[in-house]
């Protein structure tokens, strides 16, 4: 894809994350886009992504569906508010609650697309639910409650 | 602690998990311990284990929680079959569920608790309660819905 990744709009201040931050090499740099009305991101797990031979481990499972969700809940207010994610004020997103469930074993070796679609906005909350498949099959699905940062993490 | 963590006696088969198993080498290496009724694991999230600067990414501490109460989940097990968790046939269990909500920023730096408590074992289903703290205080709880590994998960 040549758009730019929601991620690819934050701020330098939030982009360490190890999920999704292009700025953390050690991490997932998860890139998320919109495909219509809804987003996707694609990822690859490494070998060592592993939980039993074979398959995915649930942890990076909800790791994906994690920041793949904030990136949306992100993109969306944007939308709502007809402003580009690198418009001012910069508006930054967390995760409140997060919900897995692992409908079938997700094979190792394949890219997984995770899906994600806006269920809510409502004030400085957005609900989003996601789907990660697997050679075409939903292994797993997923619901992320993302609110406005709260003052508590706010980067002096 | 002296005793030998719950993850250690995994079959070498079921050791290779990114989130606790011991023969992963690239992995988080999580281990869980009995402490009276409930479970406990303790955890120094490493520098890019970042969210935003000064606090824990929660998809790390979604991988925390997970293999916390799956090797919960199998030490109850063994435990109401009076059995070690090295004798035969063994036991494995996967998670079908996972959910956190994000109490408070987790501070980065400091080691964190993750504690885990049985709710329900029902059949080849295990509920179980966790909660994360950071300095004296739980930043993240969750709750976990585990099973029994199905047939399509077997390793050959």
């Amino acid at each position: 894809m040549s758009q730019k990744a929601f991620q690819d709009y934050y701020t330098e201040d939030f982009s360490h994350c190890y999920g999704c931050g292009r700025l953390n090499e050690h991490g997932l740099q998860i890139k998320s886009y919109w495909d219509s009305d809804e987003s996707v991101a694609k990822f690859l797990p490494n070998k060592h992504h592993i939980s039993v031979p074979g398959f995915v481990y649930g942890g990076l499972i909800a790791s994906l569906i994690d920041c793949h969700c904030v990136g949306t809940a992100a993109a969306a207010i944007y939308k709502t508010q007809d402003r580009s994610m690198d418009s001012k004020p910069a508006l930054k997103f967390v995760t409140a609650s997060l919900k897995v469930d692992y409908i079938a074993p997700t094979p190792l070796g394949t890219k997984l697309e995770i899906r994600g679609k806006i269920v809510e906005i409502k004030g400085k909350k957005i609900v989003v639910d996601a789907k990660v498949i697997a050679d075409n099959k939903t292994c797993a699905t997923g619901n992320v409650v993302v609110v406005q940062m709260p003052d508590s993490m706010k980067i002096k």
